[in-house]
This record gives C-alpha cells, sequence and structure tokens, in this order.
C-alpha cells in the first residue's frame, strides 16, 4: 500500500460551478472523490489539495515527504508555465510526479506549450478532461507495481 | 462497438528485440496483442500497424477513413517533429486521434518538444514506456463511451 | 445601476506613503475614495482591493462573480507580465475588465511591454498616473450605458 | 486656455460610412464635432486633422509647433507599426502626446503589439471605440490643470 | 459584367523605359491596355492605377469600394513589406484581392519573404514577369464566374 | 512541343474524394485530365503523378530529365515545408519549375509560410484552389513560347 | 551601528533538514545565527526572514523601510527568475540589497542564468554553498564602513 | 563636371529652425548653400530636394536619371529604416549613392542600426552634424575623380 | 576483419551520370567500388547501399545491427538536415558511424549547417568530394585497429 | 598552506591611475598586495599577473597547473564575453577557479551578461569594487580549509 | 595644435603589398603619410600604428592618454565585430575617436555589420576605400576647430 | 613537390603532456613529426606551428604567403568560434585551406557549432582525435595531386 496526494493549482476550485450546463456538473469534489476511491480499490491511499496560493502547494509538496507520499499527480494549472518555485520544490522532495491537464494545452495560446515542471515529470498527460486525472492516477499505480523478473 | 487503430512509427518495430535484459522483453507485439485484448474486453475491435516509411502510415490513415475507424492511437516516434504530412492526413480523414509516447519527450532533446501533431490530437500522453498505449487505449475508449445527460 | 471592482496588485499600498514631496501625497485610500465617489455619482457601486499576493487576487475576482460585479478596474501590477493565474481567473469569471498602469509601461524596460491580461481586456489605458484609473472607470461607465439605437 | 489638436491616421476616415449598421453611424466628423465641444467646455480650444499620407500628418505636426499647440492627441493607425518619421516629427516638436487606438491592439495580429510611438506618448489608450478618444482628451485636459501644491 | 482594378505601387512606372534592351520594351502601360482588352473579352470592365505614394493607393481603394469594384488585382511592390496602412485599406473595403509580384520574391532579399497583404489575399502569384498580372486576372475572372451546382 | 509534368505531393489523392457535398466533387483525375486537354490544346504533352511518398516523387523528377520535361509543375503539399530531399532533385535535374497550392499558405498555420523550393522554382501561385494549377500550367506554357526579338 | 535583513526565498527552509548525509547538517537557522554573530562582531544588527509566498518576502521588504534597515542580503531562490513583483518591492524601499546564490546559476538550467534581481542589486555573489551568505554580509558590511577621504 | 544631387529625408527642414540656442542656427538652407560651393569650386553642379513625402524623394530620385546625375548624396531620415520602395527606386536608376546621418545612428534607439540602403550605398558617413554632409560630397567627388593608372 | 557498411541517401545515384563533363565521370558505383577495394586491402569487409526512401536507410540500418556490423560511413544528404528518424536508428542499433558530405555544407545556404546526426557521430567530414569517402573510411578502419598500449 | 593565483584581464593596468579624484587612489598593486596579505596572515602563498593579451593570461594559467595553483581567482575583464580560449585553458589545466568582478556587470550593456567562463567556474561574484577581489579570495580560502566530519 | 592617433587592426599591414594589379599599389605606409602630411598641413601632428594583436593595440591606445592625444582615428578591422577589450580601452582613456572602414560592412556578411565600438565613437564612415581614412582625418580636425559662437 | 602548414590554435601545445594515462601520451610534437614524415613520403614538405596568441598565428597566415605555402592544415582550437581576424588573414592570403578538430564540435557546447572559418574552407573534419589531421593532410595532398583528363 503506498500514499498518492493529487494536487490542483489554481483556478481548478471552479471546475463544476461555474456554467455547469456548459461544462458539465463535476466538481473538482466529484473528481477527487472518484480518484479516492479508485485508488483505494488498488489497496492505495489517496489524499488531495487545491490552492490558488503557489506558497501553499510548495508547503503542501514539503509536507509531503514527512508524510512518505509515494508518487504526486499534479494539475499545476497556469502554475505549470510560470513557477519555477514549485519546480524546485518537486525537485527537492524527490517524489516521483506526473503532470495533468484537463485541456489540451499544444491547443491553446503559445505560451501554455512550455512548462517548467514537465522534464523532472515521469510522464505528461493532457486533452482528456477530468478522464486525464484518472489516467495520471492509473499510470502512477502501475509504476507502484512490483515488476515480474525481466 | 468501434473499431480503433493503433500506428506506429519509425524505429518502434525494434522494441523488445534489442537488448532486452536492459529495455525489457516486451516486443511490439506484445504490447499489440495486450491492447487488442483490452479493446475487445471493452467490446471493441483494435488493429495496428507499425512502419518505418511516412507514405505507408499516410496511406493506413487514408484507409482508416474508408473503414469507418472510429478513434486512432498514434506513437508517431520521430515523425512528431518533422511530419508536415501525416499532420495532414489526420487533418483530412478527420478521426479523433490521441498522441502517445513511450519516453518524457520533454527530457529529452530540444527538438523533440514541438510536435506537427499535438495542436490537433484530443490529448497527449508520454512518459510511461508502454503503458502509455494502455493510458491512451482507455482514453480513446472513455471518450467513445455515451455520456449520461449533463 | 451596476456593481464595479477595481484591484490593485503589488506594491501599490505603498502609495502617498513613500516620499510624498516628491511622488505625490496621494495615497491608495484617497484613489479609492474618489473612484468610488464618482461611480455613486453615476448611479454605480464601486468596491476595491488590494493585495500583494497573486492567490488573494484570484480569490477576490472569483467572489465577484458570485456578487455579480459588472465590471472590474484592474492595476495589476508587476503581475501584469509574469501571472498566467490572474489571466484565467479573469477569464474564468467572464466579466469584463479594463486594465489600467499609473506609469507608461511602454517607456520603461523591455519585460513591461509583454502582459498576459491585454489581449483579453475591453481595453487598456497607461501613463497618466492616478488619472489612469478614473479614465478606466470612465471607460467601464460607458460600457455599462445603454446604447441609443443604430 | 490651450491649444489642443486630435490628428487621424490611415483609413480612418471610413469611419461610420462604412456598413453603418455593423459598425455604427457615427462618423470621424461626429467624434471630432463632440471633442471640440468637450474642450471648449473646458476652456480649450481644440482642432483636428484626418490624412493617409504620412508626410502630411507629419506637416500638420511641424504646424502645431508653430501655433503653440499644448497637447496632441493621435490615433496614428497603422502608422503606429510602421512610422519611424511620424516618431521623429513628434519628438522634434517636443509637444506631449497622447495615443489612441479604437480597437485593442492587444487582441489583434502580432505586429499590431509594437508601437513607434508609445515610449515617446505621455500615455496609451485602446480598445474603447470612440470613447478612445474622448478619454485620451480628457487625459490631456487633466495633465494641462494646474496641480495644487504638493 | 464585373469591374477589376489593377493598383501597381511605387517604382512600377519605370518598366518598360530603362534599359529596355535588357528588361525588354514592356512598359506598364502595355501591361494595362492587355489587361484591359482580356477583361474586356470576357466582358468586364478593367481600370488601373500606379503610384509611388501610399495614400494615394489608399485613396484609390476606398474609392473602388464607392465604384463597386468587384475585385483588385494588386502588384503592392516595396509596399508588400511594410505598409500596414495598405493592409487595412483592403481590409476595411472588403474587395476580394489577389497580390502579384514580376519577380520571384521568394529568391530575393530576406525581407521580401514577408508580405502584410498575404494572408489577407484571395491567392498570391509571383515570379513570371508581366505574365504574373495576366494570371491574376485569370484568377480574378475564374472566381468571378458563376460555378455550376456542385 | 513541348513535355510537361505536373507532380503532385502527399494527401492529395483524398480530393474530391472527401465531403465532396463541402470541397466539391473535382476529383485529381479531373484536373489531370483538364491540365492534359488544355497543354494538348497548346501542342504540348502533358502527364502527371501522385504520390505520398517523397522517394517516389523523387524518382519521378530524377526520371523527367532522362524524358526531357520541358517544365515540372508542383504542388508539394506537405512537403513543402520540410523536404530538402526534394529541393534537392529539382535543384539536381536542373527543369525549370512552378510550385503551386490550391490553398493560401500564408493564411494558414505560420510553418507552412516557408517552403524549401520557393526561391529554386520560377514562380509561385497558391490560393485559387484548383485554377492554381490551370495559372501554373498557362505560365509554364507562356515560358515556352518563343519571345519576339525585343 | 546599521540593521541589515537577510531573506530567503522559496524552498530554502529545507536546508539542512533533507538528507543530511549527502548535503550536509548546516540549517538555515545555522546560517542564520552565524551571520547575525558576524553581524553583530562589527557592532551591527541582524534580522532574517524565509518564506515560500512572494507577498509575504514583500510585505518584509516594505517593513524593512520602516524599520530603517540599511541593508538587505537576499536569496531569492526560484523568485530570482520569474518575480518582478519582488524587484519593484525592492526598487520601491530603495534600500541596497545585494543578491546571493548558494548553487553556481550560470551551470545549472538555461533560465537560471536571468534574474529580475541583478540589474537593480549592488552586487551578485553565487555558486559557494553556504559561504555565498557570509560572503554578502561581508560585503553589506564593507559597503557601511565609512570611507577613508580620497 | 558632374551633377550631384544631395536628398534629405522627412523631418529635416526642422534644421536650424527650432531651439537654435541649443542646435545652432544652422538651417538646412544653409547646409545646402555650403554644399553647392563646395561643389562648384570643384566643378561639379550639385542640387538639392527634401520632403517629407516617400513618395516624393522617390519621384525626384526617377527624375535624377533622366538629368544624368552622376551621384547621390542621400540622408535618408526616418526612411532609412523603413523604406524598402526608396531602396527600389536607388536600385532601380542605377545612380551610385552615399548615405549620410548627422546623428550617430550606432548610438540611438536599437531599431536605427538597421538601414534600408547601406548595403546597396557606396559608403555610409554617420554621426559629425553637418559635417557628415561635407564628407559626403568630398567621397563623392574622391570617386568621380579620374584615376592615376595603377 | 570488421564488416564496414557505406550508406548514401537521396539523390546521390546521380553522381556521375548527369553532366560529367562538368561534374566528373565518377560514378556512385566507381566510388562504391573503390570504397570496397580500399576495406579488403585491409582485410575487411565493405558493403553499400543507397536509397532515395528514409525508411529504406532505416531498415538498412536495423539490418547492420543483425549483420554485425562494425563501422557505419554515412551521406545522408537531404536526410541530414530533416530526418529525426535516421538520427533515431542509428541511436538505436548503437554502431558507431561517420557522417561524411562531398559539398562543404557550411559554404552554401543557411540551412545546411544544421544536422540532425552530427552529434552522434564519431566524427564529421565535409567538402572534398569523393574523397570525403575515402577519408571518412580510413578514419573508420584507424578506429578499428587495435590501440597500442598507452 | 595552498598556493593562490589571481589574474586579472585586459584594462585593469589602469586601475587607480586614471582620475583618481573620480575612481579613488587604489591601485592594482593596491589590491594585489593587500590580498597577498591577507592569503598569507591565512597561511597562504598568493602570487598575482595582469595583462591586456589573451595568450599571455593563457600561458599564465598553463604555468600554473606546474605551480601546483590550488586555486585562481580571475577578473578576466572584458575577455569574460569573447574568449573561449581562455575558458579551454582554465577547463584544461582543471584548477578551480572563482570569477570576480568589480562593477555589477548585470547593470550594464545587455553583452556583458553573458560570460565564456561563469558555467565552469566555482562561483562568481561580482558589483563591488575592489572588495570583490577580497570576498572571492575568501571564497577560495574558505573551499582550501577542511571540512569537518559531516 | 593638437596630437592626432590613426589606429590600423589586423591584417592591414597587407594593403598594397598583395596583388597590386587589383587591389592598387598604396601601402599602409603611403596612407599614414598622406595623413600624416594632411594634418601636418593643418597645423596638428599625427602619428599611426598598426599590429595584429588586440593587445598591442590596447597598450597603444593607454599611451594615447599619456600622450595627450587629442582624437584617435581607428580602422578596427576585424577586431571590430570581436573585441571587448578594445572597446573598453577606448572606453577608459576617454579620448573622442572615429571608427573607418576601407570596405563597406554593410555590404559583407552578417556579422560585420555589428560593431562594438560605434556607439561609443563620434561618428563611423565606412565605404570609400583609403579615403574613408581621409574622411575620418577631416572630420576629427573639423571637430578640433574652435567654433563660432552660436 | 608542394609546401604545406599545419597551425594550432591555442591550448593544444598541451596534448599529451597533461594527464597522458587518461589522454594518451601522443604529444603534438609527435603528431607534428608524423605529419612531417607522411607528406615526406609524397614528396611534399610540410612545417608547423602553434601558438596561443591570435596574433601569431595571423603572423604565419601572413608568412606562409611569402613563402608559397601551397594549402594550410589549421586546428584553430578556441579561435574557430571567436576570431574573425583569423577569418581575414586566410581569405586575405587566398591559400585553401582545411580546417581540423581533435574532437566531434557538434557534441559539445552550442557555441561549438559556429565556425568563422568553415565556409571559407576547402574542407572540414573533426572528431577523430589526432587523426583528423591525418585525414586532413590526406586530404590536402590529394586536393594537390594532379587530376586526370576527365
Amino acid at each position: 500500500m503506498a500514499k498518492l496526494l493529487v494536487l490542483h493549482g489554481p483556478n481548478l476550485n471552479l471546475l463544476g460551478v461555474r456554467e455547469p450546463e456548459i461544462y458539465g456538473r463535476e466538481t473538482l469534489a466529484d473528481i477527487n472523490n472518484q480518484l479516492a476511491q479508485r485508488a483505494q480499490a488498488a489497496g492505495h491511499e489517496l489524499t488531495w489539495y487545491q490552492s490558488n496560493a503557489e506558497h501553499e502547494l510548495i508547503g503542501r509538496i514539503h509536507q509531503a515527504r514527512d508524510e512518505q507520499v509515494a508518487y504526486i499527480l499534479i494539475n499545476p494549472g497556469a502554475f505549470t508555465h510560470t513557477s519555477v518555485a514549485l519546480r524546485d520544490a518537486l525537485a527537492a522532495v524527490a517524489i516521483p510526479f506526473i503532470e495533468a491537464h484537463m485541456s489540451n494545452v499544444h491547443a491553446r495560446e503559445p505560451f501554455r506549450r512550455h512548462s517548467y515542471l514537465s522534464d523532472l515529470a515521469v510522464g505528461v498527460i493532457c486533452g482528456f478532461g477530468s478522464d486525464s486525472y484518472r489516467l495520471g492516477l492509473d499510470a502512477a499505480m502501475a509504476k507502484l507495481e512490483p515488476k515480474p523478473a525481466g
């Protein structure tokens, strides 16, 4: 059994709240609950955290090291493109992490094509809406499984 | 039930053949078989194709339109960074597609950060070894599921 | 009658406090009061908020949506050039906004020529000291006026 | 009492003439008349000039110096992005000027983000349609008012 | 029957005049006459205009709108690379236009590879000497023909 | 009488096949037949070739030299932007060629503005749909006509 | 006697805590204490502050002005490369400051070569581990010493 | 005896008129007269022309060809940096020309470092105030002198 | 004794065939035969392969691994500048290789200065005509010689 | 006891000689003497060398290897930005070195922000006048001290 | 009477020696003698110096300060584009200088368009062969003449 | 019989001297002797020169012209990337030259990919250790051989 942490960056607290007839009624809480159940079903423990504040996300990452979190799944939102501090925090705690985005960042503004995290990440997933989280969790859990001898 | 097509670009035929003690013994055939079973279990039909030739991949994409393929999962390999023709083929047949890479392209040479396909793709997955294919297939199949009324 | 919100970014709390013999004695409170009176005279309600913290400005923008704020006037200060998260917050709440700067950003360091907000803004005003706020408020109130039939 | 000059660059003569059902019926003459009245009400004298020719605008700027114009409000139109000669003319006469644009230049083609005038201007206003002129005039008149002792 | 306008930019008045033993004896008048005859033969009316002055070309474009010109064929000469005002004039009158160049601009100085007009044009033709005009006229007339039902 | 060769690059085999109600029912075969008739009417012989494979186009160009083809009309499609090998083939056989595109490449993605062929071509035509081919053929045939003594 | 302030940016709270067998057991508290003693020995008073939050560092800088701090020694960490707001805060209070980095930023990722602070700093020191702080303090104290008449 | 033409670009008509106590009382007429006398003393005929209009300068250059002008000395002013049309006019008439600037363009704004004329010019002189003209004239006259046999 | 493979990229099949009076009569076959004899004289076995098709070169490289080729000498021709797939193939088989060009790529078009292969190559040789091959072969054979103990 | 070498690049011989009333009377000899005393006090031996010639500095660096110099402190002056040869010399002798500048290179011309040495240096110090040397010496001597067991 | 110094950079010692039938028989000594006579005729004293060594030119510039040289005329040759040290030397001695080039640097390789000296120079002259020196000397002597009261 | 000159740039005097157990015991003298013997065996005379000083290499190149050297083989070392003066010297004497590097410059720092010499060289060889010299000599001698009639 391993501990997993899901981190959500700025503005993701608005999910499912704003214009549900357009963007769907799935809130961040819904997503988090589904992820937790999926992790639990696989014998893991999953916690989550959302913040609009870079320093709170950094603090949560520092804490993850003390908690012996085995894997981080992070949707850094806008901080993807601007936060070296988040990069440094993830590098400092040396916990493997997966970067996920709900939208396809390659099909948006040019500045969204650069991430300060991707080259440190195990892998990156984008474009599948809330499924990006589910796929990221599956990827993390697959990494946590013992590999059969080669 | 839907038809899915998995495309593999140049050099991927070497998977599992070269230095298996290092890179693992999983061949492209192994991956394809697992993907086909996974799709079949979900009631879909999955075929695959690998080529080192750009024009053969283009031809296979053209053919997919006639076959009414519902989703394409493509690991374009090196063509990711150089082939406008592949981009045009995918745009022309207008079949939704997912781009997948086994390695984390963001952690390699700078020229691998640019893809001619990503902005047209539904989503992009990279860095999870052969799991990138499995996750991409899951993402495609999730898209094919009927959504409950919002 | 409409609700208007004026937002001030980092370091603007220092206005009028530091070296008043040089920069003038007009404080941020003075500016805010004048703007509120001007809005009130036109039958509108104006509130304001200053923070050095990006996440607090984001939170205030989110809240503005719940409060049914009709227009935002924002001097993002240094965040103009670095905050994608602020851009995303403004885009998410979909409240029309005007970007204002006291100094002429075009006559300063080259990095000040790029704004993450301007292309989403209704309009941009810079270079008129505290008058930039007044002009921005007038512009917002003009937009709120019913247009005569064309 | 001060003299103010409003300059309009190329193609602005078409305002209000073309497709009024879409762009409105407000002509350049309408705008000019309103600006003149507004200036007169504040005790100033306002004249205007439009030309599609760079050299005519330069000539008008040179003449403004002889006329002791106190402030120039200029919508340079397309010359914003291409005319060093206009920049030099404004620098040579050393009359303070305000740059105004009806559209939000930041939300259009990338080449419109560069202005040869902005760093010499007192300030810049864009995005408010014909209100950009009115706001620019107000800004100029505010600058002309005597400041109370600091 | 439709009205067509051919516009020639700066320095094109020198055609056929300078060093005819090298560049040929075909003058701009010759070209214009041939184009007019070709248009007339197809039942259209063609007029032409050359100027070394950007503002005169802009004025002629404005006038074309009043004259209900159906198509413009323009060789902008050097203004291709420097005139945003010409671009704006063509965009404002919304008359479809074709851009033609006698020389192959791609085989000359690098700055000639950029055009401020091409992305607004219906199409672009270059490199065929005076035939570039004839081909451009044919292209325009083909566009004016009624299409058979698809 | 001269031999002319028309070359079509990747994905152009789809013309007229896909969504004819939108893109028209004109197939590549239709275009080729019309071009052949047009050439024949002028006393020339025209052949054509389409391939999705760069090496097959190169081979066809090499063969053209042996066949004493007098002029090549090429729509290189996506290879325009990526194939140095095609450039080298055309340079090696030293047959004059015209580059044609059905769409206006200047109004599409930025990477389509660069061509590896244009500076070697006699001329370039783009934006006129299938008329681009016809105009290109006319341009080639005009070049093949004997010029009257200057 | 002068007041000195040492500021530490994000992630520096982890110093000496994580993997001490590799990075050494020297904590940020150790460094701060040594700096304070060194300053006291020279007759100065030194305080320190660490935060992962940009706005808290800005607030601390604002406060330093009220406290009449004579010199700031700052290791901005990741904010070096991303925070215009920190730059503005330091510029606004006009307290001379020294920028220090424990690692050699020139030998790391390319984005670490750019600092938003360096051109405003008195001087910059990097690469000496915790000695960077000590050297920075010495440099500040040397600046505070009265210079003998030249 | 040869004919020489001196051309002055935009804003140079202001020379000696504006703030003579600062910039000197030497007008453009003064400079022209001195140049004419200097040329006459060497047995040449010198005429001059100033315009703020690009097309008038182009027209004057075209006319120079008919007048058999042997050398042009041009201070293109702001057109240096923006006018391809002027470049084309000078190239078309094929009269050797010298580019002169009163100010040192290398010590001003970065955009002044690029000239559309310099690579076509015989030589370039800048930075010597009105002496730049005199030196340019001397250079032209030296070129016109018969060279002794090598 | 070692196996050596010489690979020739696109258009090199034309060598010696086209305009022999200018480019010489040495065909690719001549070069290959001379290389084979030179290798044989040194006790090695040399085979060669030319293709205009990227995928055929890739296939030949894959095959070289099975054949236990000790060294590859490759003139990638135009693929030097465009083929990431060739790079990947060479990297995958991990056979040391030497890159050779007949022309001096540094003295041609700017895009020829970039190679996707050079940083993976043992060394690069260019500019010596067919001698580039001979020198490359000598370099490879020197590498294959046992080194005397240092 | 260790040997230390201080190197001074071009133009530094002018220190203290030119305009002492402005720049101070401290000569390079003064600085060198103070550094030697400081090193001696710590039990080390310090020598120095200044040259305006790149090759003499290179020669001195080569010689340092034979002399078993333990640390180099170098102010490369203008060679910082232009000398790859100096970089290579320092890399070749593999003596750890510290780069020091008297002025704050970040606050001067943009080309001074790039150093060919910094990424190879242990650390970099700039902006403290002659104190930059003293701080650099302290940093070197701190590195030479035995570290207590972790 | 003033002292003038003419400096010649690398390779200029070859003037007039190599291929005189092509480049002329005028040697550097010839040029220097003519310049000295011209200066003497105007009551000045002119000395000269050529070196292929950057440090010798720097040393000569330092010496010029001691000799109270009033003006330097420098043809820096290749050092124009690479020597920051020469720039620093000229800035340090604060002697006004003129930069001269025999060839038109704007019509040669792109790297010759950048000079490390031009923005510090009084003015720049290029393209007139050995006349560039004569014109530069005239410019310097004109600067040395007393100006009549404005 | 021809004269050949081998030039070695800065730091190459260290070859074989430093850490011979790692880099081998082959000194520059060893290389030079082997080259001289190889040349002598082919009936040529070979001399060599190494310097860390740019001006000495320039001087040696000038001298080569007087000595009627037929070919130069140069390893410019670090000067490859920084010395325009060396380029000018080689261009001035017009002796054909070959550029050789012991290391593969394409696999090192990015700045090593640019050479100021390569486009003037006959050819370039890199990556083969001291064999690069031998191959370069062979290439030069092959060029010196009389070609059989084509």
